[in-house]
């Protein structure tokens, strides 16, 4: 068998063989198919595209790559959530506690930000001490002992995913839906998931602006799942507006603390219980969403989500008196708040312009690896649809300095778009695909 | 401008703007761009096309990426022709003598064979102290001494050609007109050429089996070369077959100089006497065809094409002797004669079939750098259309060793077909683009 074989292939349209995908990627990760191999694969991949035995065999080949975790010995049904990206979106520092206080075992591995999008980690890393480089053992250790883990990766999880990923972003083939599918699947895969919820966001602050095509992927991850054994359900939410309120580290953090304390903004609390509710249903933990949904709510409104998040934040060494006194969060040293600049209805607040715009106060990272400050960000008052008067508090900016707050303030100004005619609020989701 | 960016706007089928070319050959060639972002490129080009605008600019920025040769000093019209490649073309052999004697300076840079596909150089090493790796100055001293030379490429002509081809080897990205198109003429316009005929070859024996690919191909180089300022002619010529008898080295040697002494067989005198024909026309020495054509003949006739031929080999440091005593070229181990099996028409004589057997005696390549054997190879005693009996000469095998002669005779018997019925003869062009 020849990579420039395989390549030529799919080059003519033609569907590989799981026996031509397996060599492929493990030549990749073997070092004996060169980059340059796989670059004009990715873009025959990109161009032609791969069917579901083709996507399955690829996230199946790309998650045996290297180490993979068996959960089994530690928890009855290993779950896990993803968020293909967005802009405000802190959902998984509610959703796994609520999980956890609901009798379920869970162990999550996320990711940082890059670009517009927030990253899971960077959030939670706003609490002084607070660990996410947990090692494979003490990730085990913590789930049996603790029940509820949110770390970075342990382990050579996927390397072939780490490779095509990285390589992707710099050939111009990164918008294959086959790739993405298969790259988030694969993660999964071998971080050990068997029940997984895919929150697939979609709209202006999302990778996927179109719904057709976020579907698209949500039926082939989910097809993936289903062919991997790991049963898998897409819910397809928006992100043309950013989630809930606050965009920024500590400012997330803050709101994700109001929410587990039966608070927060109502659009991101209905997403999150959403979330929460297919997770439990998945576990077997309740047998309709109705009833998982009013479980999640009552671990909102009793106090025991929020327990668990406190006891999450002390075993990965972080200071536990921020869970509960939320004000020693990093403060930013100017904060601002915007009036309304006219009367009328909301019609857009662009999420991408607001995630972007939190990334040039220093949110974000332009670079891999780049330092963020955690304290600086917005809190978006209001939501599509609300009527607001001029003058009326719009958003507030939390940021470094002067020239950065003025540059963010007319950024933001700018990606709030108003209406004379009333405006239909947003949904929170478009559907749901299992 | 970011080599990426230039990536994704092919991809989705956007048209390259020159400065983006240049950009992006520029950076291939002095290492900023990375192999892997010109194997996606080279697939985004493969799978959606460049117009010719844009063929143009990728010629022009390859042939000026390194050094380039410029003859106006030393010719007044710096003449070249390309074969694209098959099976028994030894027409520079004849050509080059032929224009020479007919009062044109001619410098030329040929090619080895690789593949099934001979190659000008190979042949010309079968005359021992034949040199074939010329300085720029020998070059350019020999073209004004003695007005022919016919070496290897000299300098570091097009380099970025010369890594891009090698790239698309090993990408699957070899069969893209555009970029077959480009590199041919860009190796052509970085070596002077002001008048260009180029023999594309389309048939079972060439790289391009199909009239419609090859014409399609010709034309994007025709106009590359107009757009250039350096008139193009192509001549579609058939490949089906072998053209002539002899396929391999030394035995294309004697068929040549049978040739320029006013033999050799009719349909390689013919093609090679269009060839020079349309060359003489495009230097402005004649000015139609038929005259050209004549005064080609005239040469053969005369002796005075050999004789150029014989001081074109002494120049290069070859024996002459060998020109006059065609005998004392290299002649092989074992001859064996093979019979017809069968009395009726040839109706397929499969010119890649041959092309091979002979590189597995040993006449060409299996990759780069290997060792040669220039006395193996065949005589083809028939052509397409001959009526032939049982018993009668088909062609002659010439081999190192028994194994391989055996191997070679039952492989070219089989590249025989034969019908009952009469079968028209071959065309030798189906056209010529101007």
């Amino acid at each position: 068998m020849r990579a420039t074989d395989i390549i030529i292939k799919k080059r003519d349209k033609q569907e590989l063989t799981p026996e031509e995908i397996r060599f492929f990627i493990k030549g990749y990760t073997d070092g004996s198919i060169a980059d340059y191999q796989v670059a004009a694969w990715a873009m025959a991949v990109l161009l032609n595209g791969m069917n579901a035995a083709e996507t399955t065999e690829l996230t199946l080949a790309m998650a045996q790559s290297g180490e993979t975790l068996d959960l089994s010995g530690v928890v009855d049904l290993a779950l896990d959530k993803h968020s293909t990206g967005g802009v405000g979106d802190k959902t998984t520092l509610v959703v796994e506690p609520v999980l956890a206080a609901c009798g379920c075992r869970v162990g999550k591995m996320s990711g940082r930000g890059l670009g517009f999008s927030g990253g899971t980690l960077d959030k939670m890393e706003s609490i002084p001490g607070y660990r996410t480089d947990l090692s494979r053992e003490e990730f085990l250790q913590q789930l049996k002992d603790v029940g509820l883990v949110l770390t970075g990766q342990t382990g050579d999880l996927a390397p072939a995913d780490g490779k095509l990923y990285a390589l992707r972003d710099v050939s111009g083939t990164v918008d294959s839906p086959a790739l993405i599918a298969a790259s988030i699947m694969s993660k999964k895969i071998a971080a050990g998931a068997q029940r997984i919820v895919l929150d697939v966001k979609v709209g202006l602050g999302a990778f996927m602006t179109n719904l057709q095509d976020a579907r698209a992927l949500a039926e082939m991850m989910v097809a993936i799942g289903a062919q991997a054994g790991r049963k898998t359900v897409a819910l397809l939410s928006d992100m043309n507006q950013p989630l809930g309120h606050a965009v920024g580290n500590a400012l997330e953090v803050k709101e994700a603390l109001d929410t587990l304390r039966g608070g927060g903004p109502a659009d991101f609390r209905e997403h999150a219980l959403d979330v929460a509710a297919h997770l439990l249903v998945l576990a077997g933990v309740e047998s309709d969403l109705p009833a998982a949904r009013q479980r999640a709510a009552v671990s909102l409104a009793d106090g025991s989500a929020l327990e668990r998040f406190r006891t999450l934040v002390a075993a990965q060494g972080g200071d536990a008196s921020y869970v509960d006194d939320p004000d020693k969060l990093p403060g930013a040293a100017l904060i601002e708040e915007v009036p309304a600049p006219r009367s009328g209805y909301l019609q857009t607040i662009h999420a991408r312009e607001v995630g972007e715009s939190a990334v040039e106060l220093g949110a974000g990272r332009a670079q891999k690896g780049d330092p963020i400050d955690h304290s600086v960000g917005f809190v978006i008052h209001h939501k599509v649809g609300d009527q607001v008067q001029a003058g009326q508090p719009l958003f507030s900016v939390h940021a470094g300095d002067a020239a950065k707050l003025a540059a963010a303030k007319a950024r933001v100004l700018a990606a709030h778009h108003w209406s004379d005619a009333p405006v239909e609020p947003l949904p929170l989701f478009y559907g749901t695909i299992e």
